[in-house]
């Protein structure tokens, strides 16, 4: 899978991911409106929720139909869907689906973690395959998800075996781009090393034997708002493709990211959420009004992809 | 929340939970058959998810039915259901519902965590309520929810607040019951605290202002598998209610669970999922077959409980 990704990101010389966190707040209220009266005609059941999973939809559809030629992937977040219940599930396997039409690499932003047999669930689940009464089926059919490592090897294990045998991806939580991550990711431990230097130590354990291209399909997530970290663990995990999440609205800065590159241009995929999907409610872009949204999300795009290429020109890096 | 789970605790006099865990491995061949039947008549579709997912929906209520007089509470394992995709979240949800008008607490084994935001997607979802156009609505609606601490307090908080305005209640991972649980959360930091010691004492902190009943809405996971630091975590958290996985199939063991309980009898719900709905498949029931699977585990139960009321009278604990 990894290798896969590596070409879609040269193929658009664009080492980025579009974020898609529909929170309701970013949906115009047109989407809204017409969500409400397409949900009416074609579902029964709780109706706010199917309104909700439906704008969802047609806002992801929308944003997708106007950047998926500049883009390699896409990163849905699970929570954004979640949220609404068993419509909300719906509309996060058609946005997947949709996303797979147009060529698309999806990442599910999941960070599952559980002990040995459940993780084994949630990965045949999300990347793998399940067995019903001797057929095995896809259930949501991520290409890639975010896994939480807390609960050691034998809850990060099943999703490496399960990306092997299905050539899927997973980045596994090491440095996370909020505020709060150092409380229990940046202690000192008994070695000297930090908790999340010994996250990323399994990393390399984890993904040794699934390099494809210099790269493993066991990646690592290491927030755009902490590029000393981002510098040191890119040394520290040589083969680790890292997500870079927390770039634009959560204050992560283009020249900070030349940090998580390798010096052949590739190592990272950086992403932005609601810098892209809400761009048309920022000053740069209001421009665009409620209206032509997905238009503003294009040129937010653009933008942030100009944005990395210059600032990796100017590093001396390859795009 | 956490006052009903002590009330329903005294009144069954069983400190147990029954975890909903339906691993399509322990439904019977028949209740797959009829499932089978069943799916086919009533919807379109992806065939073999909506088969699962039926099968899983009539194993649980069938469970339900001869368990829920026994048992204060039922943990669903969201892994179990997300597996089969979009039915699987609908029999998810239907299980919860079901629980409910048989009285119980549901808490669901979700082991969400994420950054601020999404955490709180999360908790809307699960423990909260939406706002779709003005309108609040509830989607899965457990009463609690297992939560991750990796991201550190502002992945946590969101649930506490959902918590304190809804009256739910969490239980954070502290010391997981599985074989690896040890090699991030078990490392000494820099003050001489373990990570998981850390991640306990924040449990006091997140949860010291929703106490009701001497213990807190905010509760812990500590593994019966690991009954050393079961008593240590006893003491360090004296409000925290815990949530303790691992007895039965596992390994955990009767005497050792004594450890988690105050000595009021109180603050802590010990947990057996596969002990308890594959019984039929152990030699211990196996007089009862397959057919009788609902009848096995209600025996189970019954077991469970005598031996754990026993273990804590030996110990002089209240029950």
């Amino acid at each position: 899978m990894i290798s896969r990704l590596i070409h879609a990101i040269r193929e658009k010389h664009a080492p980025v991911v579009v974020g898609l966190d529909p929170n309701l707040k970013f949906i115009p209220e047109h989407v809204l409106r017409e969500a409400g009266r397409s949900a009416k005609e074609s579902y029964l059941g709780d109706d706010e929720l199917e309104v909700a999973a439906e704008a969802v939809w047609r806002f992801n559809r929308a944003i997708i139909d106007a950047t998926y030629d500049l883009i390699p992937a896409v990163k849905p977040q699970s929570a954004m869907y979640e949220q609404f219940g068993v419509p909300g599930a719906a509309a996060y396997l058609k946005t997947i689906r949709y996303c797979h039409e147009k060529g698309l690499i999806v990442i599910g932003d999941i960070k599952r973690g559980d002990i040995g047999s459940t993780s084994e669930a949630y990965a045949a689940g999300h990347l793998g395959r399940v067995e019903v009464g001797g057929v095995s089926v896809r259930a949501y059919d991520e290409d890639m998800a975010t896994v939480n490592p807390y609960l050691g090897t034998d809850g990060v294990k099943p999703f490496v075996d399960v990306c092997a045998k299905n050539d899927k991806g997973i980045f596994v939580l090491v440095k996370t781009s909020n505020p709060s991550s150092g409380e229990f990711q940046d202690v000192v431990t008994d070695d000297g090393r930090k908790v999340y230097e010994r996250v990323a130590d399994m990393v390399n354990v984890w993904g040794g034997d699934l390099i494809e291209d210099g790269y493993s399909n066991v990646g690592a997530v290491v927030g755009a708002t902490y590029p000393g970290q981002g510098r040191e663990l890119r040394k520290r995990m040589k083969h680790a493709y890292i997500l870079v999440p927390g770039y634009g609205a959560q204050g992560g800065k283009a020249e900070d990211l030349v940090n998580f590159f390798n010096e052949d241009g590739l190592g990272a995929i950086v992403n932005s959420s609601r810098g892209i999907i809400a761009a048309y409610k920022s000053e740069a872009y209001s421009r665009f009004g409620a209206e032509r949204f997905a238009e503003a999300s294009r040129a937010a795009v653009k933008d942030m992809i100009a944005d990395i290429r210059s600032a990796m020109e100017s590093a001396g890096l390859p795009v």
